[in-house]
């Protein structure tokens, strides 16, 4: 029988990562993550599609196809969080649950991360663990796909 | 004798269109709003081309071959209406006149929405209309152009 | 058979048409404008009431005559447009459908044009196409009649 | 002996009570209320005008008639609670106490209702009871008449 | 057979009432107002439970235990109706009519008690009649409990 | 040969002149203030037209009529100065000059009056100088129209 | 040997938990949770102390308290997040690692639940998953405490 | 018998009178209308002292002195009017009347001129009749001085 | 003789005092400054009364009986100086004297702290001297009590 | 052996000190002041220069002077408080410690006295205790550089 | 031995340039701005790489790219200055020097474009010299190079 | 024959220079840095002045005289750039090219030295290079001036 499918998107920079600024975001390259990703998921009886891209609207398209092909959405808009409409209004045009991940706390940083177009439609988030954050979104989007 | 070209651009999440919030943007498909301004344009004497694209910067030089190839654009930029300087500075980059149109009344909607950096650098515009909006636009269009 | 009727609503200072500022608003008197409109009337299959008035507490009771009496309104507001918490209310307490006109594009004007109380409870609205828009609203809301 | 006399006026809109928006204001009609507040106000020993007009030149054209009249004055100024100076200015010009009333409670509809430019130059309002607040400001009143 | 019971609730500082401020608020105190309170309850058959707290979680669980025993209450949270998102949550919290009751009229005074978090989640409000407001409240409450 | 034509318009509650909270306004009438202006206006060798209205509309028709019968305009517009977009746009909508006269300062009173919708679209002010100002401002415009 | 002990600390009305707005909370209530809180500490090895009050300054005491006893907290201030100084004051005042938890999104509910006056000084949050989000919290502060 | 003594003051950049922006402010220089200022006052009974500086704290030093000297003070402070509490200071530290003259209108020009900190300060204001504007100030002071 | 005696209150987090971000607030514990506190009194002949609480309702009460029992108030209310409008309704309700201490310099801190809801009740202030404020604000209020 | 010295400089409007609004700043003058900061910093074993000046530039060169010449620094700003990125900047281009005295409370003013540009780069403040508040500034100063 | 390298990075609608508004940017196109840039590098002893793309994604990647390869980077973003935390972000993820450049002064332009979200994070900029700036930015950098 | 003159204008607390804040001005004294443009002058072939003042009415001063003495201006106003209205009048009462510039890079310090009253008005500008910065703004006017 299959496993529910989950995606996990990641936006601009994160292609960086554990090159970027460590003191912020950590060691962890992309790479490394996804790797950790599919293993957590594998415990958890998900499949796991993990994706990243730089641009506003190849992110757009991958939310529509996730929205298409997935159960569960995990996303890490990066800066898209704090400018895009258009991301935004992509996670309204799917109807599958959302979870927004990042690996920092945003509130501790600049003023203008605190404008956030996204946590107003997704249904849950999780900010600050680092890359452990994406094994606690995985588990909580586990258990509501369960429910 | 050539008739004038018009283009109607279409910006992100229209793709969905038919799809995505219906009780928004009715349950016409791009495709099928395609095909019903292709019959208005050629009602009115005009040539068509419509186009759709996620992405900011693709819209920006679809902006730009429509100011090359074009006598008039109709343009949904969607959610680039309210955060996009580049597609602001590529409708003032070029010399025809712009119509904006949107399927649904931004205005009753989500406060950033009242945010529009379009508005000021078209010459007209319609909204709320729902498909019929485009059908407006160009018997606007085409009577400026007749002038 | 009687055919729907359609009252359509002139605020303040319309009574200087033609001759306010023409840059902005043209040289069709109103006069000329409501001879106009009763001609696209007709064409559309729709009874007319062409009116115009100064005073806030006048167009208020317009409207209420026009929810009386007519299938749909065209209403352009003028100043009242953005000050006027009473002729919004005026339009909430009417049942019939309502279409916002401006002659020009009030958003490329001074920002305080950028407040409009009417925009949010309005289905529709047509702007800056001159005298041409009334035209562009008449079809649309015989459109949306005949569904 | 002659009794006091108290103004009741009605702003704009309110022509429409019964009709209009039930669900907010109640099916009481205009006259049924003015009705009411004869019978309540003969049980308190006063003398009742009861009023309502549409424009604001003429609200404060009331009020300045109640100023010379009346004894006090009972104000629902309905729109122009939110948008008149005039009218404001017009209760500062006049020494009689004033009760502002609401049908609803405008706290919890719009933000633009948010704003009262006369809740600072009465001495006492009542909001959200419906009809019935007509009741407790005419017993308010009286009291403050008493004293 | 029994009556119904209504909880009046008085917020900080209400325990220097006749001795604070005398030109704002009289110089009734506590507990003569208790003891009118109780007057005019009786006199609608109404049970009577009158108190005053000065610490925002004491004020928050005597909500709560009014929307436990009570059917009505009868609230002047004082400073907290402008700083409290707890008393406002707690007031979410119960299931029975909230009338808001203010001494003075809090929009004549400084500008910070224009800010007010909890008129928009009780269904009515009286302010400005001293001492005489809480009998006004409490009629408008006996109507609506009748009701 | 006829001399040139001045009308001075006032607005809301200046009927009330001279009995309105004489400690800012002073104590002449209305009727008063006419017979000087005409006194003034004669020594100047000037036709005047001195008229008061409480309505918006009104006075958007009074500005109508002065453009087009007058050789300059004095406006008092009182309360509609800091409200009116309305009376904003008929002054726009004439071609004469037009000088603005406050009896009090605006500057030094409440925070609302601090907004002016016509000191950008006159050519001249005055204010401060009680009814003296309006001999000022005929005298400015009189040299303006010698000009 | 002794094991990590965590404090677990809920805000004001969260006593309600279960009867308050059911739709937004949901029904487990309060003592069902911390039960709930017990069995997920107790497989990650972690002592708990799961603790509720109303008052902003017993919270204050009980921040202290787990900053002397606790090797980390997880706290849901509730309505204190968006108002009190007092309670970041205190969460500043300990040296613990400190996880904001929240059962619903406050983001996609009322503006004044966006200011946030905790999330720039706990090191991550988790919010929107209800009761399963103090499960994720306490996985995120062992993994931490762990390290 | 000494005839009563008025100061005309004059803030930075009106030394370049007649060559600054003549667009703007006219071709009178400084020093012409120096002459005219001394005419006018002497037609009104006025002894006269006119002068010019370009420093915050030297047009302070001219204003103190000016208090201590004159009967009254006319005082156009250009560009220190939007920026410099000082110079309001003064003017509150004298006891003589103050009129504020313009020669333009600010109000028609940048935003950062509406922000005016002397007008609320002084009795009076003239503004935008050119030159013109110093007689009627002059005027209008004379009267005040007769009084 | 009785010697006059002056309350010195401080509020949320004080209690930490010596342990709280020490390169802040310093080393000195709250026990030690109530020691300090009583010798500087001594020496100005005061009689002092030390306390300190957490919670917004034990302020306000304790100051209600500083009013009531003092002839001077010194008020440290750390955090509620940002958020309590009960702090500040409690010391306008009493009529000693009362000036506000800080042990740091709230402005060099959070953009929050610049919010201060007390200083313009109180009628005079100390602020950075760290404990040696608590000195100089004793010093001040003697010198007030012996005028 | 020489003593430490300390400069005091006072800004605009200063030298009217015992004449400007007496009822807020006293009738004390300016000399006196001086001659009673002589005397207490003598008795702390002090060197004083007290000096005042009207101009922005002026006050910045006398900073800087201190910064060359003195130990510590005790600054009236006044007007420039309020006003002056310069002053603030010479205070940050020194190395001394600047106490920031001023008699009155400016928080219990005008509004535009709430803005402070300098009490962010001061290390300690004193306001609202009249020229006592000299004095207790410099027993603050001399106590830091005993330290 | 090999030159240093430097990046010139052009974003959206500069592939316009020449033909775009060329009153403001004027007549030389891109393609000519690049040779003229590749003449200047030369001089200075640098190796240049020269491009332009429409895409907020595609400007993030080649961003990343001069990190990776380049010593320098002088970066137009164009409409993304305005926008985009995207790029912003990716300047804060390379560790080389970047100056930011503007062909005209957007500060003297729409509002919009005083916002600037790199202008914080890059070490120095030039504006307003057209493309002439490009050299003087070119210089800066190779001097910093030096260093 | 001669050569063209440039004036280079220097404000408040740039006599500190070397000595303020050396890690964001740098060590470079005045003295040095007006060396050093006059060798860089010298080398474009332009005369120089090179000035520094403390007061805004002595910089509006100086820029008069530049405006009738010199060719091109290059002006740092430091400080006034963030405050001074008169300083940016005298920029407009000249008719010489000005070109703007600052040592370190404005916008990232300070949130109020975002606001600057110059940059719409000089032509060019050039932030963050240091003095090399007065280098490049020699160049690029050189450059202007040889048009």
């Amino acid at each position: 029988m299959s496993r529910p499918r989950v995606h996990v998107l990641n936006g601009p920079n994160l292609s960086r990562l554990g090159r970027r600024e460590p003191e912020v975001y950590g060691t962890t390259t992309l790479a490394e993550l996804a790797a950790l990703c599919g293993g957590w998921a594998d415990g958890l009886g998900l499949d796991l599609v993990f994706e990243q891209c730089e641009g506003e609207g190849e992110l757009v398209a991958l939310i529509h196809r996730a929205g298409d092909q997935a159960a569960g959405l995990i996303l890490n808009a990066a800066a898209y969080t704090h400018t895009s409409v258009a991301v935004r209004d992509a996670v309204c045009a799917i109807a599958i649950p959302v979870v927004e991940v990042h690996l920092s706390n945003p509130a501790a940083r600049e003023p203008f991360r605190r404008r956030n177009l996204l946590e107003d439609v997704v249904y849950a988030g999780v900010r600050g663990f680092g890359t452990e954050g994406y094994r606690l979104a995985l588990e909580g989007l586990a258990a509501r796909l369960r429910d």
